[in-house]
Parts: structure tokens; sequence; C-alpha cells
């Protein structure tokens, strides 16, 4: 029988959801929600029933990644070059470690909602069954320009052929793309170290899967410092041929950015935290352990933790990037 | 010669400076700008050149009074009951310590510019003089609601008649009255105990007065906690005959509200403490040792103190009452 390797991707900082986010608490350490767990510890219980529990991180981050996934083995990447490099390290870590694996590969700060479990195991099994790459795909509940689209091909009973992938379109393209039945490429794959390793040895990861082959640690560490960032998705699944998709069957958000929250609030406003609101509608208002109070505004993001506070329209939450960017220069993220 | 006796009104809490003014950290007591002084204190340097020196105030400010203002005589009013009590408390107290005394009354809470000593020993030598209610007026740099309005009468050569007292107006008549040549009423006034009470004696401050002429400490308390708030405007000046108006020689601002920062502002935004604005204009940015990154957002006030963030429209800074009056009702205040 297959053995399933859950690979968490740890290694991300999540800098939209500054300053909840910072440098030195990375958006997968947050507990957002109702949820006391952090985001990275309910996606290791969401995995629990794989064999093997693997998370792939920074060095700075490792300590509390051990302290929050105990049971884990941690693989500390090199360097930090995006989820391209990170799961070619991991594929390479897995393979030496487990015979006849098939891996999970999960981002650790996403919310996940019931069903989970049905979806993978359906996905490691057509990794095992085929030896392609798989993707999850999940439905679409609005068309959102934050991401790439995959629009299935032949139907296989339990997965789909992967007709096409599509970068993150614009407002109109992402109506024809849902409209179409395209499902929304959530960063969750299966494959086995081999298959994963064979199709990113033919794009610009060829030089560092060839490093990582050669099972000498030096090399493969100047070969990560030589690589450029680059996602799982450009570098090996857009180029790969028969790549498979499974549905997911659950509920999925990315919180990539404030407007998760106001997506999900039920009332008026969207709060995280203690909150007053008069006469404001459609704000996100997000806390530690401060009191935000918000009065005749309405739309706003208003995010206060530790010594840091940022407000942004809703509508163009994605702008903290040029907050962090900024906060970055001045080495103060 | 008179004996001039500043006496500075430190009893208020500044509520729609929130967060900034709390129940426990009160306006006054607030280093607002680039002085490092708390407003109270500069009130205390300004009027130096005084021969007294008195603040009156509550209990619960009483020892932080005194620590920042070491020069003062304390008068600690029995009960918080408006300016109205507070300076019939403070005529009665000044009486008995002092001969001849005129008193310098002045909020402990105002920005105030160069040019202060001058007017106000004229004023204090107008009360002297004409043994009159003298009350200083300042010249309007727009017509603001916020503020009651004094119309000049006869001119006096050092001092007008007061023709009339005009409560807070709307927006057209206050631009009436600034092009009639009203002045603002400031809150400071000049008058010597014996002529304040006179005219105190005459209205809703009666009881108070007769309470406070019995030199009976116990009646006067009692007669505190039996009066109704009331300033001292509607309690006396308005219904006294015969005030003096001094105009001001000097730049005024009672920072009543956030407001109050964004007409100080030299450029896109007021900023206090440390500030990013990206794509923002308008706004008034506020904090202790706080960061606050405003992105996309105009005319906002975004204040954060302690563990306590506010945000408001500039042009509804006056609405931090509400917030204050909620947070009261919860013992947040």
């Amino acid at each position: 029988m297959v053995t399933t390797a859950a690979v968490l991707l740890a290694g991300g900082t999540g800098t939209r959801l500054y300053p909840a986010s910072r440098s030195h608490r990375p958006k997968q350490f947050l507990a957002l929600g109702d949820d006391d767990r952090s985001l990275l510890r309910r996606t290791a219980d969401r995995a629990a029933f794989a064999d093997d529990l693997f998370v792939v991180t920074r060095d700075s981050y490792a300590d509390r990644v051990r302290e929050a996934v105990p049971e884990a083995t941690v693989l500390v990447e090199p360097a930090g070059r995006d989820t391209g490099p990170a799961l070619a390290y991991a594929a390479s870590e897995v393979s030496d470690r487990l015979d006849d694996a098939v891996m999970l590969c999960l981002p650790s700060d996403h919310v996940v909602g019931e069903g989970f479990r049905d979806t993978a195991e359906t996905a490691v099994s057509v990794a095992e069954r085929t030896g392609d790459l798989v993707t999850l795909g999940v439905e679409p509940d609005r068309p959102a320009t934050g991401y790439g689209y995959i629009q299935p091909g032949a139907d296989h009973g339990d997965h789909y052929a992967v007709r096409q992938f599509r970068e993150k379109p614009d407002a109109a393209t992402a109506r024809e793309l849902v409209d179409a039945g395209c499902l929304w490429n959530a960063g969750m794959f299966a494959w086995t170290p081999d298959a994963f390793l064979d199709a990113a040895g033919d794009g610009p990861l060829a030089p560092l899967v060839t490093a990582l082959e050669t099972e000498d640690g030096e090399s493969a560490d100047s070969a990560f410092d030589a690589v450029d960032p680059v996602s799982v998705d450009y570098a090996v699944l857009e180029r790969a041929s028969g790549v498979r998709l499974v549905p997911a069957g659950f509920d999925w958000d990315d919180v990539g950015a404030w407007d998760a929250l106001a997506r999900r609030a039920d009332g008026d406003n969207a709060t995280l935290g203690e909150a007053l609101t008069i006469d404001a509608a459609g704000n996100v208002v997000a806390s530690d352990d401060k009191h935000v109070s918000v009065v005749g505004a309405d739309d706003l993001v208003v995010a206060a933790f530790d010594d840091r506070v940022l407000v942004v329209p809703v509508d163009e939450a994605q702008r903290v990037r040029e907050v962090v960017a900024e906060l970055r220069e001045n080495g103060q993220f």
C-alpha cells in the first residue's frame, strides 16, 4: 500500500495580512478566526490521516514549526525561493526517507472546511495509480482575479485531465472562466517524488534537480542560492504533460489579504478582537488585544497588531504589499 | 498694586481627543504637537508672569497636577460640575487667600501662540479698573460652528463693551457673525473674586455662592453636589451686565477634537508619531509609540494610543463623543 507523506509548506510570510503577519510572525503561525489553533497547526491536524508529516520551512521559522508541530519532520530549505524550489527540495528529502511515497503537498496558511480528507485521499490515489502530477481544484464562488484557474479536460471518474492552466485573469476573463467550469488552483497537490523531480527537471528548476540528485549537500545549497524564486505552478505544473485534476469537496479560502475577512463576515462588519462600530458597515476591524472604534466610515480595513496599525480600503487590500515593501526597505517589517 | 492670580482650569477630560485622552489621562496632561511639555505645563509657563498660580482640578487628577505644576496652589473642586461651579469655587478660595486679587482664568488644555501676556495683562488691568467681568475674544480665522461668539459693542480704547454673547451657531450664522466682526469666546477671563461671585449670585449658581460664602466646608460640598453642571458662560457671563471684551493678540486653538490637527497640518497629512501614508491625503494620523500606515484613504482620523484605536472621518471628528459615551457605559473609557 502506498505511503502518504503530507508535506506542509510553511516558509512564506503572508505579507498581505500585515500587521497581523510580520517578519517575526508569519501568517501560518496566526490563529485567524474563532479557532485558537494556528493555521499551521490546523493544517497538520487536517493532514493527520497521512502516514508521515513533513513541514518545509525556512531556518528562521524552524524552531517555531517544531514547537507547533512536534510530530513533523522539519525540512529546512537552504534558502527561500518560492514554492518551486521548496517542493523540489521536499521531493528529494522525502524520496531519501521513504519508499513508494506519494507526497500530499499543502500550503500551511489556508482555511479549509469539512471534507478535506476524502478529496486528499482521492488525489493521493490518482497520483499513485497514474504516476502523474495531481492538482486539487476548488470550485469558485466568485470570479476572483487573485487566483489561477484550471480548465478541466476529459472526465476520468474520480478526476479530470487538466486541459489548461490559466494565469490570474482580469475581471472579465475571470467571469468567463467561472462560467466555463474552471476551478481555482489552490496550491494543493499530490505526486510521487520521482514524478515531480522528473517533471521539474524539464524547466527552470533543472539545475537544482540535478544538484539535489547528486546527494551532495553543499552543491544543493549552492544550487538553491543560484536558482531564482519561482512558483511550482510556473516552474513545473504549467509545463508538465498529463497533469490530473481532482475537484475539491470542501470550502477553501487562502485568507490571502484582509478582504478575505470581509467575505467571511456575518454582520455589518467583520470583526476580529474587540471592536466598536457606530454608523459603519463593510469594514474589517481586526486586532490582537486592542479595542478598535470605527465611526461613520465604511469599507475599510482597520488592523491593529502589536505596535502597528493599518488602514486601507477593503477593495484595495492587496495594496498592503506597498506598505510592506516600504517597511522592508526601512528594516521595519 | 493689583495682585494677579492665574487660575488654571484642569478638571476636564477632553474626551473628543480619545484615545489620546482617557479617563486616566485627560487632555491637559498630553504633550500635543512638537512641544514636549503637557498642555497644562505650557499654560502654567505662559501664566508665569502672574503673582500667584492656582489650578482647579478634580480629586483624581490632583496628584498629577501637583507633579506637573509644583509651584501652583491646587484647588480640588468638591465635585466635577463644569466651569461655572469650578470658577465660583476658585473665586471663593482666591478671595480667602489674597486681598485685592484679579483672577486670570485660563483653560489648561488649549494651544496658545505668542503675545499672550500683553493681552492677559490688559484684561487684568481692565478687570481691576472697571470692576466688571472681562472676557478675552479670539479673532476667528474661519466660520467655526464649534465655538460661541461675542459681539463687540462700544470701543473703550483697550477693550470693548460686550454687546451680545452668541451661542454656537449653524454654518450660515457663523459666517454672518464672522463678517460682523464677532470674536470667539475662548473661555479665558479676568475678574475680581467679588465681581464674579456677585454676578454668579444672580443665576443658577446662587445656592452654591451662598454656601461658599458661609465659609462652611460641609455646606459648600453639599451645595456642589446639588448644583447641576453648568458652563460659566451660561451661568454667569451671558446674564451679567457690563461685561468687557479684550481682543486676543495671539493665535489660539482649543484642540477640541482631532480635526484641529488637520487644520494645523503642514503637508498632505497631519501626523503625530510614526506614520506611513501612501496615496493618502487630508488624514490625521496620530499615535503614541506606534507605527500607523494609511493606504489609499483620505480625510480620516486614525488615532492609536495605548491599546485603543479610533477611525473616524475628519469632518465627523466630533462624533468621538458617541464612542466615549458608549465606552463610558461599559466602563471602558
